[in-house]
């Protein structure tokens, strides 16, 4: 069965980034927005926070990519959402979105489900419970499931087909799907869920890597690797979450290419 | 003479928050959000930052306790504080308020009281002068009164007394009261002064008490303890505010019950 | 030659900062709001996040110093701006603008020239292409040169003529100049610019720094001094910039007036 991604090209993805540095807007939460930018700015990447709706189509125009996190939304900044997807669309921007508590709360859902329609994301990243809440309008199925990642497997590649994206299913095993391959990954540990903001961080490091990755299985995929790789090293040296996100930032600054070649644990 | 918190129901109640992991809403500041969901994921519960007004009320019904917090008021998220204590009054969630800089500012004061009258909070968390500033109402004792602890005690009690809520008044010696009993609590540093948001994100851990313990005079001691028990190892092996603040989120997630019952000084 | 600031000047307005500890009001962005705080709480100043714009005009004339950044403007905090750099120049409280992305995108550069109408600040700091941006006015020089901080050095001189302000331009080697003296500090370390917010950071550390020493250049040459000092003893024993971002804060709490005196290494 031939692997459809492997280490190699996750590694040369992390290069590209490293080599190119994109410049990825995002419009995220209050609580993740300090977090986000200082691991963008770890692995190489150059975070830029626009979020207001004035500025914030001109600039998805000349981003590498950009992320659209839904953990905190308010009226203005939503507008801002609306006008960068759009502004994003229009000039080949690739976007991501996370619909944080998508499902749970109907005000972003309805946000999510707009923003998606507006122009076709890059990438879909999300729990199990969050995707399902996005499949709701492809028949009804997020009502019954039960939200695990394996249950979520056949919903996201539904919705990878419908939006002609790649999802991203967050969990002990990593899924990443653009609706024909599918990639696991089996790096991480606990303490990624005891840290605050590690899911939407790694939204945001999607958008790095669809800017400077033409296949966006790889980009998505070399995301998640490289987050859950350099997260399998600090946890090798620290004694609890605090020390684990710190050291998270030091391991993603140092680790190489090769590194991620050799440490990449594919499912 | 009976103690009116023992270390053991303290003890319990870290017991029950780690077996519970309660949901705890908070509409705090842009200052301290992100440390605050990190210290709830730290400790065991698990935080979510609902402050929009489209959304706040309706999570405060399915929240185990909600945090408001006024550090960085804005009309959108004040309306969602109004949401989110109205529809917590008329659910049953137990709420806690922390007024940040109450008494120094007039628009903030106005609202803490506004909020107050909306519905009974469990707890109202604070240093000396925003208690005073509470108590404003009750017969301007404020006006005259020195803003130390130990001044605002009988202030404190009067407040809790009007509103049928514990109060905690933070210090050297942290001071617990339902209005008839009073908790003193001897542990923390002074480093706890030297890292933003240490109050608030007492105040968001009080929440997450108040979801779990029947005894709200226990939660709040409990949620002190918790903190400043962690903070007086945290300090032990730290050189300054810095690292002084990631190893608490480290002692934090490894302290026990049985710790707690241990090293808790009641004053 | 007569130096324009001496080592010796820098330590006493460390040592004023540290007695005085100088209320700062911050009117920042949402990125970079919490380590502002713990960077100032580690100096020794005392930080005040008032943004809205009910009560960022009255706090202006209480504080010791303000810090306009505008990272994330919104219509509301930049409605607060415009009331708190009002409020300053009626109160004669000393501002700060830090132009955050001013040229690149157009809504804040009017609303930084418009802030500088408005009341004459105590200091702008930024990098080249900031500060080039905001004498696009004075000429229109901006749009040719390139942004390197030699090329600002110029402009920064006309920068300040113009407001009658001093002008600090960051990079390897930070200028800071009052159109007449410039001081040139070689401190510092290529992980300051791995870590979000820390030029944030200095804006709000010369809005604690203007507030206890008469000499402006000499105000934001110390905070300049300051932080950097602090960054060569951090980032001499850290392996990343997680680490190192702690470790600064440690420093920051450590330095002397005579550390301070004795490391820094004018140009």
């Amino acid at each position: 069965m031939t692997e459809p991604v492997t280490p190699a090209q996750l590694a040369d993805a992390l290069g590209a980034l490293r080599d190119r540095s994109p410049l990825v807007q995002c419009l995220t939460n209050i609580v993740v927005a300090q977090w986000t930018a200082n691991l963008l700015l770890a692995v190489g990447a150059a975070p830029a926070m626009v979020d207001n709706p004035r500025e914030a189509g001109a600039f998805a125009r000349i981003a590498g990519g950009v992320l659209v996190n839904l953990g905190t939304p308010y009226d203005e900044t939503a507008a801002a959402m609306r006008e960068a997807v759009r502004a994003a669309g229009e000039a080949g921007t690739p976007w991501v979105l996370d619909p944080v508590a998508a499902g749970g709360l109907a005000w972003r859902t309805g946000l999510a489900l707009e923003l998606l329609d507006v122009a076709g994301p890059a990438v879909v990243r999300g729990n199990a419970s969050e995707v399902l809440a996005l499949a709701g309008g492809l028949g009804g199925k997020g009502v019954d499931a039960t939200d695990t990642p394996e249950a979520a497997a056949g919903t996201a590649a539904a919705v990878a087909g419908r939006y002609g994206c790649v999802v991203a299913v967050s969990g002990p095993i990593d899924h990443v799907t653009d609706g024909t391959r599918t990639v696991r990954i089996a790096n991480g540990h606990p303490w990624l869920t005891r840290v605050t903001g590690v899911g939407c961080a790694l939204g945001a490091l999607m958008a790095g890597f669809v800017a400077v990755t033409d296949d966006r299985l790889v980009a998505a995929a070399a995301a998640t690797a490289t987050l859950t790789v350099a997260a399998d090293a600090a946890a090798a040296r620290t004694a609890g979450p605090g020390s684990f996100a710190v050291a998270l930032l030091d391991e993603l600054a140092d680790l190489t290419p090769s590194g991620l070649h050799d440490l990449v644990r594919l499912a």
